[in-house]
């Protein structure tokens, strides 16, 4: 399966008779919309001439104030010239590869790993090895065994890329405990570590780990972003980087887009200073939570001979299907059967994962994930029957790495 | 002077007391920036969970056939299908650079040419061929020499990149005679045509020649902005492409910022649907020329010993200056003056242009213009004493190419 024929399906995938539990689009309906309507009224017409007009490349300095105030509930403390605005926190992928990845780096990555990112390392021709992540995140003796091997090889390691909070798509976080660890072993091989974190604040029981970034000032680059706890409509997300990465940041962004939106950043800064920001994120939190429940109860009750994570945040489980299915040629089954997901290969730069799936509990409510595990239980069972007579359910060149690039709704 | 340096010195350049004829930023008072803050607030109160949603790699569909309302008015004919949305013609320019570039490969533009634009080349590594413009825009006869030359040699041309309307920086517009001459010789060395297009709709006389993609379907990829028509601050741009590229735009988009911003596209459809897009244009036609009148009639009366273009349309003119004069070495003691331009070097890949400068009336009142250049004048007539003494005004390094990345200042 293809990228294009991967496009294809989701687009069968988002009619509304389908139950998608593919992507990872937030609920915005639970956002006061009159509230920051009016505040967009407010904003255009008080400010209009400034908000429509070009910005600064590195980002609106007000809207970096204000994202100190985010970033601060994870511990970190920097100041407003550490931060550089970018169009969602894929252009800070993006930019951070461009500027340090040569065709033929190696970047480092958990098994498995977002998709979008290997998406653009693999458009930057890194060379990405997977390193195993269990219940607990990022295993320290697996990185360090990797680091070990890569060095004695005389392999490049530009790059550790990690999302350490409520992992995309693993569903797992990394302990308190591994944190310094891991930044003791990137910092021991001279290694880069990225700190994707879109999902940090979303914790189901209030829980906020401390970023990598507040333990390691030069180490890590952190990326945040307004596209989970608030809205992904603006593409806003953000870098915190040290002072001589934030300058190429900012050189790289001008030549890919200019400067950032004015319209876009003023209109977060506006909606962080007139709404109750973190009130919001507490709703977001409850109500995710709730969806997870309904996403773990009817795993267990329909779908007993999978196995999977239970998040403690954020938007995804990852399920392990019975001995023998193959994800990918389930997929198009599953569309049938009017429920889709992301099949587990997404999230491997090296074509393996398919004995998995990611499941995404964000956006349909308690009811239709409820309905959209039924249906793939049903898959499941059928896939199993398939299995018992013929050995396998695949049909596929298993050479075949079946998404070249990300999609919106893989987010 | 280094492109740090060139920041610091435009960092004092925008201080309220510098009149500054650099940048390329639109005057928004003229906008109806009330109305167009009712239109957001109806957006997102009736469309919220839309337009603050991912939205798709190409681009809401709604924009994308409104786009091709403004398209028509150059002749071009297409399908909503053939637009892809950027974030900023930046964003397609550095995108399409991305698709067709490798390093070495060869991208000739007119000389001089649009510093973003030249950034961008660099960024990937491209060797710019320049090709010179005259006052009827780009040479065909030139352009016919140079890839022959180039043929001869055995390099791999890539890109034609012109912007044929009111020429940025040089202020020229490519005659309706040269446009199918210059079409066939690119054809002909099969060489793919970039048409950056931001300023074809504001001709001070009403005309709007026929864009090259009118003339051309398969060898011309269209870019199209609303940051001069309308608003930068929303960064939304686009791309008319065939088919073939079109697909690659949207992965290497997607790839890079995931999906452009729902709320900037849904802001700006309204925006077209709602207030009367056709008259604003016609009343920005008709502000801007009389700022050119206003820098035309400055520069003959303060400036008569400097030589330069009469746009008739769009945002800029270019100047060469008197004999000897070198624009980077006079531009610190100019901003010292409290007026700033762009020195021309910014506008050759070649480190040449030190004898011009690009001057603009977009953003400044008339008054300010005028106020600008005798400012200006002043300067340029105590560097004439110098020469007159030393020979030149020229203090550098001529192999020091000045900007080497664009700034939002000089859009």
């Amino acid at each position: 399966m293809r990228a294009s024929e991967i496009r294809a399906l989701f687009a069968v995938a988002n009619r509304p008779e389908v139950v998608s539990l593919a992507g990872g689009m937030p609920y915005l309906e639970g956002l006061p919309l009159d509230q920051i309507a009016d505040t967009m009224q407010r904003l255009v017409a008080t400010r209009g001439a400034t908000a429509l007009q070009y910005g600064s490349g590195q980002g609106d300095e007000t809207l970096r104030e204000k994202i100190l105030d985010v970033v601060r509930l994870e511990g970190i403390e920097c100041h407003p010239d550490d931060v550089v605005v970018t169009t969602g926190s894929q252009q800070a992928l993006d930019l951070v590869t461009r500027i340090f990845v040569d065709p033929g780096d190696v970047v480092v990555a958990e098994a498995p790993s977002y998709v979008g990112a290997l998406g653009v390392f693999r458009s930057y021709q890194a060379d990405v090895v997977h390193v195993p992540l269990d219940e607990h995140g990022l295993v320290p003796e697996a990185l360090e065994e990797t680091l070990g091997h890569l060095a004695a090889e005389g392999r490049r390691v530009k790059l550790l890329y990690t999302v350490p909070n409520f992992h995309n798509p693993a569903g797992v976080t990394l302990t308190a405990e591994r944190r310094p660890r891991i930044l003791e072993i990137a910092q021991r091989y001279g290694v880069l570590v990225i700190e994707d974190n879109p999902y940090g604040l979303l914790g189901f029981d209030g829980q906020t780990l401390p970023a990598l970034r507040s333990l390691d000032d030069e180490g890590v680059l952190y990326l945040g972003s307004f596209s989970k706890t608030f809205a992904p409509g603006y593409r806003v997300g953000w870098v915190v980087a040290p002072h001589a990465v934030r300058e190429k940041l900012v050189l790289a962004s001008e030549s890919a887009i200019l400067c950032p939106s004015n319209a876009s950043q003023l209109a977060i800064a506006a909606y962080l200073e007139t709404c109750d920001w973190k009130g919001q994120i507490k709703q977001f939190r409850e109500l995710y939570r709730e969806r997870r429940d309904a996403m773990i109860g009817a795993l267990a009750e329909h779908l007993p001979s999978a196995r999977w994570t239970v998040p403690d945040g954020g938007f995804y489980t990852w399920v392990q299907l019975p001995d023998g299915l193959d994800a990918r040629s389930m997929l198009p089954r599953a569309v049938t059967a009017r429920v889709a997901y992301v099949p587990g290969t997404a999230f491997y730069a090296d074509g393996t994962g398919s004995s998995h799936v990611r499941l995404s509990y964000c956006f349909p409510t308690p009811e239709r994930i409820r309905e959209g595990v039924r249906r793939l239980a049903g898959v499941v069972n059928a896939e199993q029957e398939l299995v018992e007579i013929f050995g396998t359910n695949a049909e596929l060149d298993p050479d075949v790495t079946d998404v070249e690039n990300p999609s919106p709704n893989l987010a």
